[in-house]
């Protein structure tokens, strides 16, 4: 089963934008990319990354300017697993619970109405990443037919966009992601029994 | 097995309280309770209700003034479940995750560092909800060399403390407090791809 990560190659994770600079956004998307990849790699499956630009990898790249939802129907070909890029706390444990669950479509919804993880068996079924995706592809599954089966995990759907979300990077990982934000001088501060983070 | 809820029975969610009056708040806490006791039920465990202030509840109660932590602690009995009364989004199917789950103590991580559900069956373990407790936790398992299980479930780490959290539950449920909140006007709205939260 192939296993396609998409990623923004060219302004990734603008919305970090208030606490990074464009060389860092790029450095930790990169860095998410590799958690990411690698842990689809310890599942036992070969991650091809599916880019809106040339980048550096270790891993098959495809590049694709088009929308994320064009370039990803025009390649889907079932079994194939899509796998958001920006997941660091995503394990081969958590993956594999979606790779071998069952169902025509295997959904690993996000925080905020996303479709973090996508596993599509039927032939009918396209994908459309726009607004709240996990509402859609559940109805879209549902007008052809497939079943649908929905893992329920905390790792998968934490995709990291804001800088608010660093605080479960620092609480539940220690990859490439974890040790690029402890380098640059993130750390978790706990005040009044909140956990925030702040920057040395 | 006992199933102890806490809950804020004097002035809860006071997050909430941009966009909800204090009669909400306390309206939406208890549909939250509710949802989070009938999960427990179907689940094939009794809650009981460990509250701040006397309540109306259809399930046993117990008024403790005293901080969370102290009064967890002073009632600690193992094997006992531990279960945050904000959590619309647990399921028994989730809960069972937990309660079926080795380990001496089993943890299901919520957002932002919290402790949304908490198996404890080894005698020396002591709860400390202030701050990062899963992090805490963790640390005073392996003090006292507990074994720690983790439950990675998307549906467990949703906790409701914001007016962004209604996303989760109006994309997820359709319990109580999902009537609730559709029942006082709010909506999604998907706005430039993302997902956002209005009031009619």
């Amino acid at each position: 089963m192939d296993v396609l990560v998409p990623f923004a190659g060219r302004d990734p994770k603008t919305r970090l934008g208030n606490t990074l600079s464009s060389d860092e956004r790029r450095a930790i998307a990169a860095s998410m990319r590799r958690d990411v990849c690698e842990a689809i790699r310890d599942a036992g499956y070969e991650p091809t990354v599916l880019s809106t630009a040339p980048i550096d990898a270790d891993v098959p790249v495809v590049v694709d300017e088009r929308s994320l939802s064009v370039a990803v129907n025009d390649r889907l070909d079932p079994p194939m697993a899509v796998v958001m890029a920006d997941l660091p706390l995503a394990t081969p444990e958590a993956l594999t619970r979606i790779f071998d669950a069952d169902g025509d479509v295997v959904i690993a919804p996000g925080l905020g109405g996303g479709t973090n993880v996508l596993l599509v068996r039927h032939p009918e079924f396209r994908v459309d990443y726009h607004g709240a995706s996990v509402r859609d592809h559940r109805r879209a599954a549902t007008e052809i037919g497939a079943t649908i089966e929905t893992v329920d995990s905390f790792r998968l759907a934490v995709d990291v966009d804001e800088t608010a979300d660093f605080v479960e990077v620092l609480l539940h990982t220690d990859g490439r992601t974890a040790q690029w934000l402890e380098d640059v001088g993130f750390r978790l501060r706990v005040d009044g029994g909140r956990v925030g983070i702040e920057r040395a």
